[in-house]
């Protein structure tokens, strides 16, 4: 069992500072649409950037364990929120990688990564709602 | 319909770097844990800090409609991953606030405040597991 603990205070507006352990802080706001400043990470943005993240993580682990030279990996992704019949919930999260691997390692070892972090990524399999992730795989 | 997008590139080892439209980059990394730097934000991390901040502006939301006089309002929240049947996954989210409403306003008001919050928090609702929200409140 793991434990990953944060602090958020309030600072004015509807705005407050994410902390942790010796790391930076970070601004968190509610979003401009619903009367939150510009230019400030938003809760939705956090879950967004979580996933990608844990996506990244879990295809590096695996990248790693099956020996692909990996050169290149940028991601984009979207979280979804829309009003359900429970309210506002995020319904969606859409994970798009450009990823480029050197031979020999193929597109289709990164494409096998790909999926492995799709299916193990702990992050994910805590939602409710759909994950997908779509690949292009370019080979140096 | 809301969307929320953000990128992310892999910079070396086992961090890359988050980004949004005119918003600071935030570095995250695989945990310590599992092989990654020291004070570096993770994707567990992130996910309390979704959660946390999507409570706590719900709360700001609902201080304004029912004019709750919030003074402070400082939270912790713990993700917790643990194995499961289905590999590692998020178990539970628990969020404590400490708060301080000035009179008028009673620790009964932020209770209810804090209710609406855990109820409607768009995240919260997005995940599988349970999200607490404990509260203690001052009256200034």
């Amino acid at each position: 069992m793991w434990n990953y603990d944060i602090a958020l205070e309030w600072k004015d507006g509807k705005a407050g500072e994410l902390g942790a352990a010796g790391k930076p802080a970070v601004t968190v706001a509610t979003p401009p649409e619903f009367g939150g400043p510009p230019g400030t990470w938003t809760p939705e943005d956090l879950l967004a950037a979580s996933v990608a993240g844990c996506v990244m993580t879990t295809a590096l682990f695996w990248t790693d364990r099956l020996k692909v030279n990996l050169r290149r990996y940028r991601s984009s992704a979207t979280a979804r929120m829309e009003k359900t019949r429970e309210g506002l919930a995020i319904t969606a999260v859409e994970i798009r990688v450009a990823a480029s691997v050197a031979a020999p390692s193929t597109a289709a070892d990164m494409a096998k990564v790909m999926n492995l972090a799709e299916q193990n990524c702990p992050i994910s399999k805590s939602l409710k709602c759909p994950v997908t992730v779509a690949l292009e795989c370019e080979v140096e």
